[in-house]
Protein backbone atom coordinates (compact mmCIF):
# COMPACT_ATOMS: atom_id res chain seq x y z
CA UNK A 1 0.00 0.00 0.00
CA UNK A 2 2.18 3.42 -1.22
CA UNK A 3 1.17 5.97 0.58
CA UNK A 4 2.53 9.21 -0.04
CA UNK A 5 2.00 12.01 2.23
CA UNK A 6 4.21 15.71 2.41
CA UNK A 7 5.65 16.79 5.62
CA UNK A 8 8.25 18.28 7.22
CA UNK A 9 11.24 15.25 8.17
CA UNK A 10 13.32 14.43 10.13
CA UNK A 11 12.60 16.62 13.09
CA UNK A 12 15.85 18.12 14.23
CA UNK A 13 14.28 20.20 17.19
CA UNK A 14 13.79 16.53 18.33
CA UNK A 15 17.74 16.06 18.33
CA UNK A 16 20.67 16.61 20.17
CA UNK A 17 22.29 20.06 20.35
CA UNK A 18 20.13 20.05 17.38
CA UNK A 19 21.71 17.26 15.66
CA UNK A 20 20.31 13.90 14.57
CA UNK A 21 21.81 10.43 15.28
CA UNK A 22 22.50 8.62 11.57
CA UNK A 23 22.82 5.07 10.80
CA UNK A 24 24.66 4.23 7.57
CA UNK A 25 23.72 0.93 6.25
CA UNK A 26 24.99 -1.31 2.97
CA UNK A 27 22.07 -1.82 0.61
CA UNK A 28 23.61 -4.46 -0.80
CA UNK A 29 24.79 -6.83 2.06
CA UNK A 30 22.51 -5.19 4.90
CA UNK A 31 25.51 -4.50 7.20
CA UNK A 32 25.63 -1.96 9.61
CA UNK A 33 28.54 0.29 8.84
CA UNK A 34 28.52 3.45 11.07
CA UNK A 35 26.67 5.92 12.98
CA UNK A 36 27.09 9.55 12.33
CA UNK A 37 25.42 13.08 13.34
CA UNK A 38 23.66 15.56 10.70
CA UNK A 39 22.06 18.91 10.88
CA UNK A 40 20.03 20.27 8.77
CA UNK A 41 22.54 21.46 6.59
CA UNK A 42 24.34 18.24 6.27
CA UNK A 43 20.95 16.36 5.61
CA UNK A 44 19.57 18.80 2.71
CA UNK A 45 23.02 18.17 1.16
CA UNK A 46 23.04 14.57 1.43
CA UNK A 47 19.37 14.74 -0.03
CA UNK A 48 20.84 17.15 -3.00
CA UNK A 49 23.80 15.70 -3.84
CA UNK A 50 22.96 11.96 -3.42
CA UNK A 51 26.00 12.06 -1.39
CA UNK A 52 26.50 11.27 2.39
CA UNK A 53 27.60 14.41 4.36
CA UNK A 54 27.59 14.33 8.06
CA UNK A 55 28.26 16.79 10.80
CA UNK A 56 31.37 16.12 13.27
CA UNK A 57 30.44 16.58 16.10
CA UNK A 58 33.99 17.00 17.34
CA UNK A 59 35.11 19.24 14.76
CA UNK A 60 31.72 21.07 14.86
CA UNK A 61 31.52 21.09 10.81
CA UNK A 62 30.49 19.12 8.00
CA UNK A 63 32.00 16.08 7.20
CA UNK A 64 31.79 15.07 3.68
CA UNK A 65 32.10 10.93 4.22
CA UNK A 66 35.29 10.21 2.29
CA UNK A 67 36.69 13.80 1.60
CA UNK A 68 40.35 12.94 2.62
CA UNK A 69 39.97 9.34 2.21
CA UNK A 70 38.14 8.77 -0.95
CA UNK A 71 35.63 6.48 0.88
CA UNK A 72 33.01 7.98 -0.02
CA UNK A 73 29.03 6.92 0.43
CA UNK A 74 26.51 6.71 -2.46
CA UNK A 75 22.68 7.42 -0.96
CA UNK A 76 20.06 4.94 -2.19
CA UNK A 77 17.58 5.30 -0.06
CA UNK A 78 16.86 7.67 2.73
CA UNK A 79 14.41 6.78 5.91
CA UNK A 80 13.66 8.33 9.33
CA UNK A 81 12.17 5.67 11.97
CA UNK A 82 8.57 6.78 13.76
CA UNK A 83 9.55 9.57 15.93
CA UNK A 84 11.29 11.09 12.89
CA UNK A 85 14.40 11.81 15.32
CA UNK A 86 16.98 8.84 13.96
CA UNK A 87 17.77 8.87 10.21
CA UNK A 88 18.47 5.79 8.32
CA UNK A 89 20.66 5.88 5.42
CA UNK A 90 20.89 3.08 2.61
CA UNK A 91 24.35 3.51 0.66
CA UNK A 92 26.95 2.20 -1.99
CA UNK A 93 29.95 2.32 0.24
CA UNK A 94 33.21 3.06 -1.47
CA UNK A 95 36.36 1.38 0.03
CA UNK A 96 35.92 0.81 3.90
CA UNK A 97 33.61 2.85 6.02
CA UNK A 98 35.81 2.44 9.13
CA UNK A 99 38.93 4.94 9.76
CA UNK A 100 40.93 2.53 11.02
CA UNK A 101 40.21 0.67 7.70
CA UNK A 102 37.68 -1.78 8.78
CA UNK A 103 34.64 -2.84 6.21
CA UNK A 104 32.22 -1.38 9.46
CA UNK A 105 32.85 0.71 12.32
CA UNK A 106 31.57 -2.22 14.26
CA UNK A 107 34.48 -4.83 13.78
CA UNK A 108 34.40 -5.69 17.40
CA UNK A 109 31.95 -8.24 19.53
CA UNK A 110 31.98 -7.75 23.10
CA UNK A 111 30.83 -11.14 24.88
CA UNK A 112 28.60 -11.70 27.55
CA UNK A 113 31.60 -12.30 29.70
CA UNK A 114 32.73 -8.64 28.78
CA UNK A 115 36.23 -10.15 26.13
CA UNK A 116 35.98 -8.48 22.80
CA UNK A 117 36.71 -10.20 19.80
CA UNK A 118 37.48 -9.07 16.38
CA UNK A 119 36.95 -11.42 13.89
CA UNK A 120 37.93 -9.68 10.69
CA UNK A 121 40.63 -7.96 8.88
CA UNK A 122 40.84 -4.13 7.43
CA UNK A 123 39.96 -3.49 4.11
CA UNK A 124 42.95 -0.92 4.03
CA UNK A 125 45.61 0.24 6.00
CA UNK A 126 44.57 3.18 7.78
CA UNK A 127 48.02 5.21 7.23
CA UNK A 128 47.88 4.47 3.67
CA UNK A 129 44.25 6.25 3.33
CA UNK A 130 45.22 9.08 5.65
CA UNK A 131 48.19 10.00 5.13
CA UNK B 1 42.20 -13.44 12.68
CA UNK B 2 40.18 -13.81 16.09
CA UNK B 3 41.97 -11.27 18.36
CA UNK B 4 40.58 -11.39 21.51
CA UNK B 5 41.67 -8.21 24.13
CA UNK B 6 39.06 -7.41 27.32
CA UNK B 7 39.17 -3.41 27.88
CA UNK B 8 36.42 -1.51 29.26
CA UNK B 9 33.85 -0.66 26.17
CA UNK B 10 31.71 0.92 25.79
CA UNK B 11 32.85 4.54 27.07
CA UNK B 12 29.63 5.54 28.08
CA UNK B 13 31.65 8.97 29.38
CA UNK B 14 31.77 9.78 25.36
CA UNK B 15 28.13 9.96 25.44
CA UNK B 16 25.29 12.25 25.35
CA UNK B 17 24.77 12.97 29.24
CA UNK B 18 25.90 9.65 29.99
CA UNK B 19 23.58 7.74 27.46
CA UNK B 20 24.73 6.02 23.91
CA UNK B 21 22.77 5.31 20.63
CA UNK B 22 22.06 1.94 19.95
CA UNK B 23 20.97 0.40 17.26
CA UNK B 24 19.19 -2.60 16.78
CA UNK B 25 19.51 -5.03 13.76
CA UNK B 26 17.52 -8.43 12.78
CA UNK B 27 19.89 -10.64 13.25
CA UNK B 28 18.30 -12.56 10.13
CA UNK B 29 16.87 -10.19 8.06
CA UNK B 30 19.40 -7.40 8.26
CA UNK B 31 16.77 -5.01 9.02
CA UNK B 32 17.69 -2.08 11.26
CA UNK B 33 14.43 -2.37 13.68
CA UNK B 34 15.08 0.75 15.40
CA UNK B 35 17.37 3.09 17.93
CA UNK B 36 17.30 3.83 21.14
CA UNK B 37 19.76 4.71 24.33
CA UNK B 38 21.67 2.55 27.35
CA UNK B 39 23.00 3.67 30.09
CA UNK B 40 25.88 1.20 31.69
CA UNK B 41 23.10 0.06 33.65
CA UNK B 42 21.16 -1.05 30.93
CA UNK B 43 23.78 -2.28 29.17
CA UNK B 44 24.55 -4.62 32.15
CA UNK B 45 21.43 -5.84 32.28
CA UNK B 46 20.71 -6.53 28.62
CA UNK B 47 24.25 -8.55 28.41
CA UNK B 48 23.28 -10.43 31.77
CA UNK B 49 19.71 -10.64 30.89
CA UNK B 50 20.34 -11.78 26.99
CA UNK B 51 17.21 -9.07 26.48
CA UNK B 52 17.35 -6.04 25.05
CA UNK B 53 16.99 -3.35 27.77
CA UNK B 54 17.47 0.21 26.81
CA UNK B 55 17.02 3.80 29.12
CA UNK B 56 14.45 5.67 28.27
CA UNK B 57 15.59 9.37 27.23
CA UNK B 58 11.55 10.55 28.00
CA UNK B 59 10.39 8.68 30.96
CA UNK B 60 13.87 8.71 32.62
CA UNK B 61 14.42 5.10 33.54
CA UNK B 62 15.29 2.10 32.18
CA UNK B 63 12.95 0.72 29.42
CA UNK B 64 12.42 -3.37 29.28
CA UNK B 65 11.70 -3.61 25.59
CA UNK B 66 8.46 -5.62 25.46
CA UNK B 67 7.83 -5.42 28.52
CA UNK B 68 4.08 -4.04 27.46
CA UNK B 69 3.87 -5.03 24.37
CA UNK B 70 5.69 -8.38 24.33
CA UNK B 71 7.66 -7.81 21.67
CA UNK B 72 10.86 -8.69 23.28
CA UNK B 73 14.19 -8.55 21.68
CA UNK B 74 16.68 -11.57 22.48
CA UNK B 75 20.19 -10.45 21.80
CA UNK B 76 22.06 -12.83 19.62
CA UNK B 77 25.39 -10.33 19.66
CA UNK B 78 26.41 -7.11 20.86
CA UNK B 79 28.94 -4.79 18.92
CA UNK B 80 31.11 -1.46 19.78
CA UNK B 81 32.06 0.88 17.36
CA UNK B 82 35.44 1.87 16.47
CA UNK B 83 34.93 5.03 18.97
CA UNK B 84 33.20 3.08 21.45
CA UNK B 85 30.82 5.59 21.45
CA UNK B 86 27.37 3.75 19.73
CA UNK B 87 26.05 0.07 20.28
CA UNK B 88 25.14 -2.55 17.62
CA UNK B 89 22.59 -5.50 18.74
CA UNK B 90 22.04 -8.56 16.45
CA UNK B 91 18.59 -9.32 17.47
CA UNK B 92 15.92 -12.01 17.37
CA UNK B 93 12.68 -9.77 17.21
CA UNK B 94 9.46 -10.88 18.76
CA UNK B 95 6.26 -9.52 16.69
CA UNK B 96 7.23 -5.92 15.84
CA UNK B 97 9.62 -3.33 16.84
CA UNK B 98 7.96 -0.22 16.26
CA UNK B 99 5.73 1.26 18.69
CA UNK B 100 3.04 2.32 15.94
CA UNK B 101 3.03 -1.42 14.75
CA UNK B 102 5.56 -1.93 11.98
CA UNK B 103 8.04 -4.14 11.83
CA UNK B 104 11.10 -1.56 11.99
CA UNK B 105 10.38 1.55 12.96
CA UNK B 106 11.98 2.72 9.91
CA UNK B 107 8.90 2.23 7.97
CA UNK B 108 9.25 6.26 5.55
CA UNK B 109 11.23 6.40 2.75
CA UNK B 110 12.31 10.07 2.59
CA UNK B 111 12.40 10.68 -1.48
CA UNK B 112 14.64 13.08 -3.02
CA UNK B 113 11.71 15.65 -3.21
CA UNK B 114 11.07 14.98 0.23
CA UNK B 115 8.16 13.60 -0.10
CA UNK B 116 7.56 10.32 1.88
CA UNK B 117 6.23 6.99 1.07
CA UNK B 118 5.20 3.72 3.18
CA UNK B 119 5.68 0.80 1.74
CA UNK B 120 4.81 -1.49 4.10
CA UNK B 121 1.56 -2.55 6.62
CA UNK B 122 1.22 -2.81 10.32
CA UNK B 123 2.45 -6.24 11.24
CA UNK B 124 0.03 -5.55 14.51
CA UNK B 125 -2.43 -2.95 15.50
CA UNK B 126 -1.20 -0.78 18.24
CA UNK B 127 -4.81 -0.09 19.98
CA UNK B 128 -4.64 -3.97 20.39
CA UNK B 129 -1.16 -4.01 21.46
CA UNK B 130 -0.82 -1.34 23.51
CA UNK B 131 -4.33 -1.27 25.35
Amino acid sequence: MPATESVELPDFAAGVDGLLPVIAQDHASGRVLMMAWMNPEAWGETLRTGQACYFSRSRRRLWRKGETSGHRQRVVKAQVDCDADCILLQVEQIGAACHEGYASCFFRTVNPDLSIAIEESRLVDPAEVYR
